[in-house]
């Protein structure tokens, strides 16, 4: 482990949250909340170790795979240990594991909250709160390649570990130039939907805050029940179709502006995507027509924003779908497990994981039947290599097991199985709300401190796809020798 | 496909079911019950179907794979449906989807039970009910293999088909032989279970029935409240005993017959088997032990047996297990995953691929880290070729994707969504008991038909393990040139 490139590069990156702080503490400033101190503080505590940290010169400049998942392991815990300090210094949350885990939730854009009421929170934390799901969505380090000059030459490995998806693409040859390709893409959806919002009826403030949680598929608001709270069928349509843009892979859209739509729309994970979209909410709606809602427009309005929310893992509500019947609650559940597209905001396993993965069940069949058959697996008519076939695999079985020792661990809290059950899926899964007692009107306050830290420790293994975190849990991950 | 030697291979099996259900017809004669002619009747109507496909002559006598994967997946399904009918006919099951439920929880050793009073019912009816048990449990076909002459040389196929597990070994180098061996340690070890009951207080009918439930696996009982209805901790000691015993891969005792103890105990799955039994009978009994039972002693009866029971995927209760804690009702839930040993009579995703997936985490972690590092999976210092660890990881995300649609269809049905989980968890499984109300008190009566179909077809993908009964839905299977 070259540890100089990694204190280094993490001390940049505590710059970059101090950067990233400032408009919430202008906020604060424009409002005089009592949060202002709060901000001020925790920006001089970024300063104060980014600029030592930063300091520290290595000698070899180059970043192996070990030291990029090194940083981003650490690094999404460090943003999230200062993230958490202006909830807990202005007082706005007391207690330093519910600052953790509200602050871990926004960066992962998960959007679990901890908090019963949080109209009455200062707006300077409201904004903050939200601002960590944007700065979260495309990836804190994204963010920092996208800004400085290259740290060293083999930064791909940073944007391969922090990325949603199996295989991370360049879309132009330096990671520098595609990371601010990312980011201008996403800011440009950003301001877009901000001023829809602000068209629809919204206030500025609160658009720009639905903005960040859609974009970055977060999911916290600023009002207790969601964006139910606004009751506009026009923001109801506007967040449907943006969660589900979000969703999408981004490249897409890189595709689309450079003019080949024929290339963006050939995309089998996107037709997934968008199916299964689809199909839910048709499910949905019929299941709630007429036990929910009387009129067929009511019905599809609730069912296509709950689907979007839930599958691109944002977890806005428009209403509370744990009172509806079980098989959309059972549905919704399993969305939560499948999320959105690799190289999109969203969380989940992703769409891509799941085809490629039910392409290996039809090959197993042929494999019994044609034992000395060769069959490769084709997606958008490329072969996708064996080690990705496998690292897919593994990553499913990887998931579903920390999911499982999560379940048994959260229910020594001793909650009824649905809430225990849906609070680790939606955490491991980003989404946000669950049902039962974390439903969309709920919170996980209730927790003990350790069902907290198991539940955060999930929302960080989901965000980052696994292995950056159970990597660091391996102690070989950390000697001088090969493992 | 050869369909003359699929014919006739499916018409000896039900011959042999003709002969199976003779020693259910001696039983309702000596009980002088009013099923005599409901098992009179489906003799006959085996022996005239049985009969007349025997007779078709193959031009071709080798069983290709495809042959051999069409008799078992049309074999269960055909063998569940003669065998539902002395319930059908002796007007024990009032409707022809309980039966047919019932006969296929039966033969897939699940247990689940759409009876709510089973006590009253005639004895050659549950003498039926609990032998489907045993036959199911190593196999129909297995069955077949050992009693007859080979039908053609590639029988291997059948068996590869329809034991358990990612590779079934042959013990000896003939099929047949080896067949022979499996059904004779099974058949020992039923009789000894079977004389344990006995002196320890059981009557004779109940130690049969209750020797076919543990040996196969099963856990049907003639008592409503199970075998806590003997309230005897004796018989409880023997059956925790004999369940993991059942649990247990095959072959091993087929090495410690050989004197070799050594090669028995060197087992990899067996250590992670008995481990998950011990680690999980320990929390549990700490879990239970103040809130549902004063002594230590009675805290671990009752949670050795409890996991004895759901991880051998048996489904035998001593106490209604649904009334304990959340932390030990989320470790009953898991435990239905993971099931026994390959090799066994148990179901579930079975230890030795749990071992070869928790394999390739670390394979994940190590590529990671070395790209270029050559890195094969050992399981016992062999090495696991790739297509078998492909197989298995396909085979992991088939059962769960299976369980995940079954679950959305059961839902359908409305009820709770603990009670929609655990079906099918347990039905797949093949467990038996679930919770809420499917409880071990419960019952699977009040689902619709469709959940019932949805459910009984869950219980046969789970006891073939998946491709079988998937290849018999691909069209292209059945047709003549190759997929």
């Amino acid at each position: 482990m070259n540890y100089r490139i990694v204190l280094r590069t993490l001390g940049i990156l505590l710059l970059c949250e101090a950067a990233a702080m400032l408009p919430s503490l202008v906020t604060a400033i424009y409002y005089r909340g009592n949060d202002i101190g709060a901000f001020a503080v925790t920006i001089l505590l970024l300063l104060l170790f980014g600029v030592s940290m930063v300091k520290v010169k290595p000698k070899v400049k180059e970043i192996y795979a070990r030291d990029g998942f090194a940083i981003v392991g650490i690094g999404w815990i460090l943003i999230s240990v200062f993230g958490a300090m202006p909830f807990y210094f202005s007082g706005a949350i007391p207690t330093v594991i519910d600052s953790f885990f509200e602050s871990v939730s926004g960066f992962t854009t998960t959007g679990a909250t901890i908090l019963k009421q949080v109209e009455d929170l200062p707006r300077g934390i409201l904004f903050w709160r939200s601002f960590t799901h944007w700065i979260g969505g495309m990836g804190v380090l994204v963010l920092t390649l996208a800004i400085l000059p290259s740290v060293g030459a083999r930064t791909l490995h940073i944007m391969k570990a922090e990325s949603p998806g199996p295989a991370p693409g360049k879309l132009v040859p330096r990671i520098g130039q595609t990371a601010k390709i990312l980011y201008a893409i996403y800011s440009l959806m950003t301001i877009v939907l901000a001023i829809l919002l602000l068209l629809a009826g919204m206030p500025l403030y609160d658009s720009l805050i639905h903005a960040f949680g859609t974009a970055g598929t977060g999911g916290f608001s600023i009002k207790n029940t969601s964006i139910g709270a606004y009751n506009n069928i026009y923001i109801d349509v506007i967040i449907t179709i943006f969660m589900l843009m979000s969703g999408v892979n981004f490249s897409v859209y890189y595709f689309i502006f450079k003019g080949s739509l024929k290339a963006a729309l050939k995309n089998g994970e996107l037709l997934l995507y968008l199916g299964i979209a689809a199909v839910s909410t048709v499910f949905i709606a019929i299941n709630i027509h007429g036990s929910m809602f009387d009129s067929v427009g009511q019905s599809l309005r609730h069912a296509a924003f709950q689907v979007s929310s839930i599958l691109t893992t944002t977890g806005y509500s428009t209403t509370d779908f744990n009172q509806w019947p079980e098989l959309s609650k059972m549905i919704l559940l399993v969305l939560m497990f499948i999320g959105g597209c690799a190289g999109s905001t969203a969380g989940g396993i992703k769409n891509i994981r799941l085809l490629i993965l039910g392409k290996t069940i039809k090959r197993e069949m042929v494999r019994i039947v044609h034992p000395k058959a060769v069959y490769t697996i084709k997606v958008d008519g490329k072969v996708v290599d064996e080690e990705t076939v496998s690292g897919v695999m593994t990553f499913y079985f990887a998931f579903m097991a920390i999911f499982t020792v999560s379940l048994i661990l959260v229910s020594i809290d001793g909650k009824d199985m649905v809430t225990t059950i849906s609070s680790v899926a939606t955490c491991i899964g980003n989404v946000g709300p669950g049902l039962g007692m974390v439903g969309p009107l709920g919170s996980f306050a209730d927790y003990s401190v350790f069902s907290k830290i198991v539940l955060s420790f999930c929302m960080i293994v989901g965000r980052l796809e696994i292995f950056p975190v159970l990597l660091l849990l391996m102690p070989h991950f950390w000697k001088k020798v090969s493992i």
